[in-house]
């Protein structure tokens, strides 16, 4: 029998073959190949255009709309931003947010308090809590505390179970469904293929490389104890990375016309920008793109699409809530 | 920050070195080489001597034993002939067992009335139903079904959660435990080595993936999709083969010097035995031992260390509820 969420893939099929649409030709290499630019902006533009469409529809059928809940705890920038996309995306497909704010010094209780809220709160369908938290803070218990039926994010050991066995979790995580989405709209080849994930954060790495066994794909997963990843890569016909190490990856780690997914979102000093950084990917886009046929760029690339899929698991509670189809 | 679970691996590493023990050198080979057969029986026999100590000790100090109830529906001969190797060892150890049989044609709320009776059972600390189950039985909810408390197969969806996010499960599946036990006990390096799983079962290809990274290894799962699996199986320092196919795995697949742990047990027809059968796993075994540092003969490989390791998650469940340290 083919796993159940093969069946998620073949739905993804069905979408019209937007690789075309959503890439862009790169022709000016020195060595005259031609790579993919994958436009994650396009596809996400394309996914919350649908997303609003269906939301409308709710809308205009029961009166009634998606809630997303988001616990925030302390100052960090980096989560202040990603909130900040977040909402807006929020805002842009017509789903409500609540965001739920708590000091840097907030005791495990007081968190669990008001995700206890958000799981009761009839209108709030999905429930995040912004990653990472404070040192004092038992980051596993706390996402454990989310229900697993708002668990929007994917992360709830139930949740990444089912993933894990094969069988249909409530939310697949989004940034391993944001990997999927990609690869299908860019047309390749899932079930069969070598892959190699690098890095196994619970987040992405680690539900990535179970979604994509589950899609049937020859997957090796390499992490910072793996000793010369590069004979592994350069096997793989797709590399998805998520090490969070800027350029790690360099081009003869890589296989001609193989596919790579870059995850990574580091800032990096640039004092030639009047930020003074820039954001860079775990691979070394120049070397890369003289290898591979295609690729995301960072940024750009994974991240919107993955801001997409929280939206689209948020709508997907609100449906099951409000059984509407 | 090391995964929790490594900290399993560390404690069993304590065990003093008994490869010596419980591997016989294999030494005339026609290449001059050894290889050496892991001895499964004796390191059951090994494990389940320190158990029935242990549980001698329960009961002379709190009077209690540990309690595993069965759930065995119909009568596969297969089933039955497990059943009764598993409750022949909790009776060499000292655990209480409880066997409930239903007919084949006995419905879903029959053997969830019936698991939650033992899920209930003060006297009963482990909870399994033999699989597989007849085809009109949803198996996922069944398993789903056993509390997460006494899931002594591992086999919840929150238990291979918590495996797979490296965090600790109440219980780790028994096949891939036996799987790690034998491989630290022939001294093989697990952190950082490459390693082939063939099969992603739910019972057992899946969990040892899973079991083997949270050990660091760089782990590599190969299916039945999976194009040119020689090609990868020939450059794994270990290989863990659970597909059911009798010798599929030949000698020009391994590495030399690897190490093989063959979980394939499969009938196949021999009319010069008695019973017109024998026991024959996935590795190609007369092959193998030319190639291979070491391997598990199947029977008398895996087998035997995976019902140990049902009872020592027994055990260590009973100890939970009683708070016996």
């Amino acid at each position: 029998m083919i796993p159940r969420l093969c069946r998620f893939s073949l739905r993804l099929r069905t979408h019209p073959p937007l690789h075309f649409l959503h890439s862009s030709p790169f022709s000016n290499l020195s060595n005259g190949k031609t790579c993919a630019i994958i436009d994650g902006k396009s596809i996400a533009r394309d996914i919350k255009s649908r997303l609003a469409d269906e939301i409308n529809r709710m809308r205009n059928g029961i009166g009634k709309c998606p809630g997303l809940g988001i616990v925030l705890v302390g100052r960090r920038e980096d989560s202040q931003t990603f909130i900040r996309l977040k909402l807006r995306a929020c805002q842009e497909v017509g789903i409500a947010s609540f965001v739920k704010q708590l000091p840097d010094d907030c005791s495990q209780d007081e968190v669990y308090d008001v995700v206890s809220k958000l799981n009761e709160d009839p209108d709030v369908h999905g429930v995040i809590v912004q990653l990472p938290l404070p040192q004092h803070l038992n980051e596993d218990q706390i996402v454990e505390f989310v229900s697993p039926e708002k668990d929007v994010d994917g992360l709830h050991p139930l949740n990444i179970g089912m993933l894990a066995m094969g069988r249909d979790p409530l939310f697949i995580p989004c940034a391993p469904k944001a990997c999927i989405e990609l690869l299908l709209r860019q047309g390749t080849e899932i079930a069969s293929s070598r892959i190699v994930v690098l890095g196994k954060s619970k987040i992405s790495g680690l539900p990535i490389s179970l979604l994509l066994q589950s899609h049937l794909a020859t997957v090796s997963t390499l992490h910072a104890c793996s000793d010369n990843p590069e004979i592994v890569t350069r096997q793989a016909d797709i590399i998805v990375s998520d090490v969070g190490i800027p350029d790690m990856v360099r081009g003869h780690w890589l296989k001609p016309e193989a596919v790579v997914i870059d995850m990574g979102a580091k800032q990096v000093k640039d004092p030639s920008r009047q930020c003074g950084f820039r954001i860079t990917g775990d691979v070394c886009y120049e070397e890369a793109i003289e290898v591979v046929s295609a690729i995301t760029p960072v940024p750009g690339g994974v991240g919107p699409v993955t801001i997409s899929m929280l939206l689209s698991n948020t709508l997907e509670s609100a449906k099951r809530a409000f059984k509407f189809t």
